[in-house]
C-alpha cells in the first residue's frame, strides 16, 4: 500500500512522527484474517481483532496461573502485536509454508513501521512487540493465551461454513492452541470446550482417525 | 441482534459472565460509523475505531495541557466507550434528531451490556463509561479529544466522496470539534489543519457564507 502519511500537515517534531505512524496503521483495518464477522458479510480484520483482545485483557487476569501480570502492558502488546501485518500480511495459522517465512517478514515490518515513531516510543513499541513474539515473560504468555482463545471463540460464535477454517480439523486446532495452558489452565479448558462444540457444529472438520 | 452468548459453554461463574460479555461485544465489529476505510470498500466500524483510539492514547499524552493523565485509564475508556452502540446504534454526529434521543438509549444499553459482567467489573466499566460521557475529569477530556481527532484524520486520509461526510461543511466540523482545545491546544491546532486540508480537497463542503 502506498505511503499515505506523507500528505499530513507539518507540526512539532514528535507530533508529526506520531501522526504519521497513526496514519500508517489506518491500513490495519483492511488487513483481513481468516475468521469472519457475525453476519458473515466479510472476514475479520486485524484492527478489530486487536481491539477484542485488549478488552479481554481488561477482564481475564484473574484466570492467569502466572503471577505479576501487568494488565496495561498486556493491553499495549495486544493493541500493537499485529501492526507488522501491514507489510507482512496475515499468515494463516495452519499454513506450513506461510509460517516458515513469517518471522523474517514481520521483523522487517516492525523496524519500518515502529521506526516512524520518535526514538523513545519506537524503542517501547519494538520492545513490546519482540517480547510478545518471544512468549517468555508472564505478560507475553498471558497476551498470547488471549490471542489463542479469541479466534476460537469467534469461530464458534460466527460459524460460517464458507470459511476455510471449516476444512481445518479440530485436532489441528488443539495442537496449535495447546500453549494457552502455559498461562492459564482454566482458559485452556474453556478453549477445548469451544473447539469441541465447534467440531460438533461442523465449524471444524472431525479428525479422520477419531475412534480407530 | 439476537443474544449469541447463550450458546457458550458453562464454566466457573466469573469466567462464564466474562465470556458472555466478550461474545456480546463481537457485535461491535458490525456497527458501522460514517467514516470509511482506506480502500473505500466499506464504512469504518466502531471496534476498529476504538482500537485506533487506544493506540493514540499510548502515544499522545505529551501533548495534553491537562496534568495527571493516566494512560491506562484513558485506553480503557476508549476501548469500551462505543460498546453501547450495540443496542443504541451509531449516531451521526451532525444529526440533530439522532443526538436528542442518544443519551437515553445509550444509558439503557450500558446497563444491559455492562450488566453481563461480574459485579465488580460491571461497576468498573459503567464507571469508566459514565466518566467518559461526562467529559469532566482530565482522563475523560483527553480521551474525548482523541475521539474528536481520529475521525478528522481518517476523513482526510480516506477522503471518499461517496461518503455523506462530503456534505458536511467545514464550519460544522470546527464547531463540533472545538472541545478538543480543552484538553490540548496543540492537538486542536493540528485538527484545524486537517479540517482545512480536507475542505480544500473536497472531503467537506465549503461554508456558504465564507468571505461575505
Amino acid at each position: 500500500m502506498k505511503a499515505i502519511h506523507k500528505k499530513l500537515p507539518a507540526s512539532v517534531k514528535n507530533l508529526e512522527k506520531q501522526m504519521r505512524f497513526l496514519a500508517e496503521i489506518e491500513k490495519l483495518k483492511i488487513i483481513y484474517r481468516w475468521n469472519s464477522v457475525l453476519n458473515g458479510t466479510r472476514r475479520e480484520n486485524s484492527a478489530e481483532h486487536s481491539w477484542h483482545l485488549a478488552v479481554m485483557a481488561m477482564l481475564l487476569q484473574e484466570h492467569s496461573d502466572l503471577k505479576n501480570i501487568h494488565v496495561a502492558r498486556v493491553m499495549k502488546m495486544l493493541l500493537i502485536h499485529d501492526i507488522v501485518e501491514i507489510d507482512a500480511g496475515d499468515t494463516f495459522l495452519y499454513s506450513k509454508k506461510g509460517n516458515t517465512v513469517k518471522a523474517g517478514k514481520e521483523s522487517a515490518a516492525a523496524q519500518r513501521i515502529f521506526g516512524l515513531l520518535p526514538t523513545k516510543q519506537k524503542k517501547e513499541f519494538l520492545g513490546l512487540w519482540k517480547e510478545f513474539e518471544k512468549r517468555e515473560t508472564p505478560d507475553a504468555l498471558f497476551a498470547a493465551a488471549l490471542d489463542g482463545l479469541q479466534p476460537v471463540m469467534n469461530r464458534y460464535l460466527t460459524g460460517h461454513k464458507w470459511n476455510k477454517l471449516s476444512k481445518i480439523t479440530s485436532s489441528q486446532v488443539l495442537e496449535k492452541k495447546e500453549y494457552i495452558g502455559q498461562a492459564s489452565r482454566r482458559l485452556w479448558e474453556y478453549t477445548k470446550d469451544l473447539i469441541a462444540l465447534s467440531e460438533k457444529a461442523g465449524y471444524y472438520t472431525k479428525p479422520r482417525n477419531r475412534g480407530r
